[in-house]
């Protein structure tokens, strides 16, 4: 079955399942951000997941469902938290409502996205439960080292990997996963897939980073060095530190300490220092690493040899985008 | 067993169970405001549900730690939605750290709640888990219904005991029928202890409205007449502009129209308007009726008359308090 028809199924799934209902204020938000796009890339891989192991992938429509809610639930509280005024160029919640609807609303898809596994039994449904638990509490973990390293002078590459990992790889890899677990996998090849998508979320994450200071800014929806005028600390930038003699860490450091109106100048230079620092091409490398590990564990896991390779396309169109 | 037991064991099973790992950031608020106190209502509940049914009460230690930890992060999320600057006497969580910190350990509590439901198995976990869903997202309305009311020029007695039923009464009902799920108690009879405690809670409620502006203020612990400095629409207020003639309803309006520094006339006259349109008596009715329901439905239980006692005793105690 082709990606796209997976993406339409869910779809045509959420449409179905997700309706306002009293109090309207409580759902329209959820209604309104679960209906703004995006990629579905977490659900898809559920159904994905769910194929591989030789289920039925409408058994993975509920659970590719709740991970969806999830997900937009973390987007809305960490608009609130970033202060975000738009979401794939539209309101955020909070800015559209306001902050208490926001809150309140996340908190809500939250209790929905449990309640959608409701349509598992027995031991699935433990199973999922626990993977789903186990995955939450990761990513509020990610979150909050995130926010923890914005106040932080150092952050070492290894703990930014963790909190990417944390923040949002975990949750790629337990959509397929619970996909898996739907298809009454064994538990090995579960884990297995599980770490596939762990490695490639990390892959995938880094890219993002990569591309927001390299992409191709007609394709790339976003502003092209939106990270950098917002002083992140992302791979590119803890590499460049590691690597940067006392005179470029100087001027490093002196550029994440600006907050500018008109960056351009800002942008240019500090990507020149990214690349008299190596750390552009670090940063590749730790992209293909990670990529080259998701691949050789997928090789591992007892699939079909068409399912395998179904996996492996995804992830390569994943990781070759350059937007 | 004593409620006073109830209690002990059940603080022994949360210092056991809850601790503060990395990151601290997210974890330190979750210790913070667990241990800020509280009569622990319906974690003794869940235990005397389970006692009610012949269970052994030590089964219900996780369920009642589970209940609490959602009430204490819906205690967490509404009082940055009220800017509450204290709980208990003490900085809210969002004070003492920050607003983005109370919204993210907040969400983490909600995981965790689930997550301690883990403990229990196959049918029992399941059933305790749809009853969890529900509730959670009861509460959630609720909470929502009470925003809305605080812009709404008219709100009808039937739609406040609604809003005070989904946001409080269901939590206290779910915790009784909790218990009873645990003890296995079939499931005509654990909806009967449910209805006990949605009665009960909505009577305890109104109490609380009621004790706000006519309870002793120097055992209260709150501030007396603090919903009428607030212009909160409790059951007096709703009753009050129900009973009033043109002249009192204009005057009522007019006060709750105020923002003052200094309210010792308005909430001396706001009382005497109550008392003029007897609200207050027809909230003491009110709380008296569902107190009745309370016990008729408890009479109709299978339990046995030791049990029964211990429950109607647990509820006359509650509607007794003064304070």
């Amino acid at each position: 079955m082709e990606i796209k028809q997976y993406k339409e199924e869910f779809l045509a799934h959420l449409q179905n399942k997700i309706s306002v209902v009293e109090p309207q204020n409580l759902y329209k938000p959820i209604e309104y951000i679960l209906e703004l796009g995006g990629k579905r890339l977490r659900p898809i891989l559920v159904l994905m997941g769910v194929t591989a192991f030789e289920g039925s992938h409408k058994k993975g429509l509920d659970a590719a469902l709740a991970i969806e809610v999830f997900h937009n639930f973390t987007l809305l509280h960490d608009d609130i938290m970033d202060d975000a005024p738009l979401r794939r160029g539209k309101d955020t919640v909070h800015e559209k409502w306001n902050v208490n609807t926001a809150i309140l609303s996340g908190d809500a898809m939250m209790i929905l996205s449990y309640q959608l596994l409701d349509f598992y039994k027995g031991d699935i449904y433990k199973k999922l439960m626990q993977l789903f638990n186990k995955t939450a509490l990761e990513v509020c973990e990610g979150q909050q080292y995130d926010m923890d390293f914005e106040s932080r002078e150092q952050v070492s590459e290894q703990e930014y990997i963790q909190m990417i990992g944390l923040k949002t790889s975990v949750l790629v890899a337990a959509a397929l996963k619970m996909g898996a677990i739907i298809a009454e996998a064994p538990e090995q090849e579960a884990q297995k897939i599980y770490d596939f998508g762990l490695n490639l979320g990390i892959a995938f994450q880094l890219q993002d980073d990569y591309l927001d200071a390299y992409g191709d800014s007609a394709s790339f929806g976003k502003q092209v060095g939106g990270d950098i005028m917002e002083n992140k600390k992302t791979y590119l930038y803890i590499e460049a530190l590691k690597n940067a003699n006392p005179e470029i860490k100087k001027e490093l450091l002196g550029w994440y300490a600006e907050d500018l109106e008109d960056n351009t100048e800002k942008v240019r230079r500090v990507k020149e220092l990214f690349t008299l620092t190596n750390s552009d091409r670090s940063t590749q490398d730790a992209i293909q690493s990670y990529t080259k590990k998701a691949f050789k564990v997928l090789d591992t896991i007892s699939i079909s040899k068409a399912n395998s390779f179904v996996l492996k396309q995804f992830g390569e169109n994943l990781m070759t985008r350059n937007v």
